[in-house]
């Protein structure tokens, strides 16, 4: 299968998305072109053993000088002290401002290590190798990088663009079944926020997208990345559309940040926030019941939850007010138009929510 | 004495510097066209009890609902730790995306604030109040924001400009007359580096400027503000001409991180830091020995060091190869060229450095 590349024409910087089926070839074919002559590979107790040493022979091949630090994996470092192991790691191996930063595993990863590149003497290049099929189809494209706090999922965090991303297809055969499943969490919120003949393709191909089929794979992360490119090079920095990627996203970092990071799979929070918005906007006489549970099913098939925790209502408005599109105290949502189609709602009021989300 | 707005025509944005006899006179005039309808003004225990209340009324009567969020004094504190108590802050307080923050106080403050205005939801407004002289000339101007790291000073930042700039003369009147010397430091450093004519300026006037003659303080401050705004509108993001603005920084930087942070003040440092640079220029064969005696005598005048404390030889050499202008392992030191022109030299040598840093 021949190999594709994408570019994103962000604003601050225009770089490639390659997407091959064997991560090596990718990286023998681009890595040296993109990358400075030292390099920190940066990534996690999980991912170490199954990429790190194809990631080290790349760079060596390529007369890149590279040295490695190594994470604890999972949402629940995804913190200061981790990001201060890659501080430490970095300076000790005396890291210039033009080393680059090679970011290899999930999102935690891609999104802690773009945040290190970021305020690394206040800028430093970095490579996205994303692992994960989250991380291929969003994540580790268009520059947001973060970390979390106790209070609020993300809060942290700067936009700022990598040099180039790298996607092997490869990389998701030894990826477990329930990190899948939160990955399509994400390809599904693609097709409904933006894409209703891609919400057809899902129904239609699940079943080879299970089975992992390369062709339905390269189509699924090739049609999300270039979705994401175009969202990107319009609106960079969230003044308006790329807020639509968010569906979900406002319900899911509520149920992520309150059951303690990492319980839930970020993709897994999403799939449940995403069923609430649709919920909403059945509520605010958009969408009809069926449309939901068209959602709902395909939510379903690809093994991901459909029913959020139930929490008090005051923690559930408590999360909201910490998010990110609250603007002049009034929260915001991402709620469906129609299937395909998603919108910013304003004016959202406790009551309106009292009956979308599980409390008791 | 008639106010100045001098404009920062930065390549990412472009703000004013106001420079008033009276802070509440500046505030008064401008503060509601460059703040939004909410803000956190962040400060330390020594200014909130000189200036919160001022800013805070500012804040009333331009209509700004504001808070409050106050942190420890001192270089020691300028660490993650402490910014995350403003963190902690801005979520309690349901902080948006849209709170302007409002630095106020001296170097430390601005540098911290503005790093978390930089990383706040991945960017919030602000503004600088600069307190202290060496704020007022240097660190409020210019969008360089950090934190520092154990092993390097301002090792962990970012470029984010604020909104606008207020600087009251009146605020000197409080400053501890060390503090006072610490920011002739960088004023003489602007002489050194840039401008023989402002060096004359300066030996000529050294009288009246320690007796903080409004006029000559005016002067001085407008005088390095707008070589800094020219610099920075040139080379925002220190590609080139910018680094020069570090002359005695690198030194310095070993110096503040080596004593530990805080136990000499930053401007102390910097001129110990520009002599050690004025010797490394004449063993270049670059100034005479008289320059660098011209350079001592103001320094001194200015009530500054001009010895630079010994620490082991390897212990220089370890803290310059942590500084940000290391490229390939090569350190590069800011020296000049003659007195009122800097310049970046490469390939330094140990053996050079050794006949300059005072070793064991």
């Amino acid at each position: 299968m021949s190999p594709l590349t994408l570019t994103v024409d962000a604003p601050s910087h225009s770089y490639p998305i390659f997407i091959d089926t064997h991560l090596q070839a990718a990286l023998a074919r681009e890595l040296a072109q993109y990358c400075s002559r030292k390099a920190a590979i940066v990534t996690n107790t999980t991912i170490a053993p199954l990429y790190l040493e194809q990631v080290q022979a790349a760079c060596k091949t390529a007369g890149i000088d590279s040295f490695t630090i190594i994470l604890p994996d999972g949402e629940a470092h995804k913190n200061w002290e981790t990001l201060n192991l890659i501080f430490d790691g970095l300076l000790q191996n005396h890291a210039e401002r033009s080393t680059t930063l090679i970011a290899l595993g999930g999102g935690v990863i891609g999104d802690m290590v773009g945040f290190a590149a970021a305020t690394y003497q206040r800028g430093a290049p970095f490579i996205q190798i994303p692992t994960t099929l989250l991380s291929q189809v969003d994540s580790s494209v268009g520059g947001k990088t973060a970390i979390n706090h106790p209070l609020g999922k993300n809060m942290i965090g700067a936009f700022y663009q990598p040099q180039a991303v790298f996607i092997g297809l490869d990389s998701l055969k030894t990826l477990p079944e329930r990190e899948f499943a939160a990955g399509m969490a994400e390809v599904i919120k693609y097709a409904l926020l933006g894409d209703v003949e891609f919400l057809s393709y899902l129904e239609n191909h699940m079943d080879a997208i299970q089975a992992q089929d390369a062709q339905a794979l390269r189509h699924i992360i090739g049609h999300c990345c270039q979705m994401k490119a175009d969202i990107v090079a319009e609106d960079e920095k969230e003044h308006g559309r790329r807020a639509l990627l968010n569906l979900g996203h406002t319900f899911g970092h509520a149920i992520e940040t309150e059951m303690g990071y990492g319980v839930w799979l970020h993709g897994e929070a999403v799939a449940a926030g995403m069923v609430l918005a649709c919920r909403l906007s059945e509520q605010l006489g958009n969408i009809s019941t069926a449309d939901s549970q068209r959602a709902i099913d395909l939510i379903a098939r690809a093994q991901l939850p459909v029913d959020a925790p139930t929490f008090a209502f005051a923690t559930w408005l408590e999360h909201m007010q910490h998010d990110k599109k609250v603007v002049n105290g009034e929260m915001r949502f991402v709620a469906l138009q129609q299937l395909g189609a998603a919108y910013m709602v304003k004016g959202i009021t406790a009551a309106d929510l009292r009956t979308v989300v599980p409390h008791a």
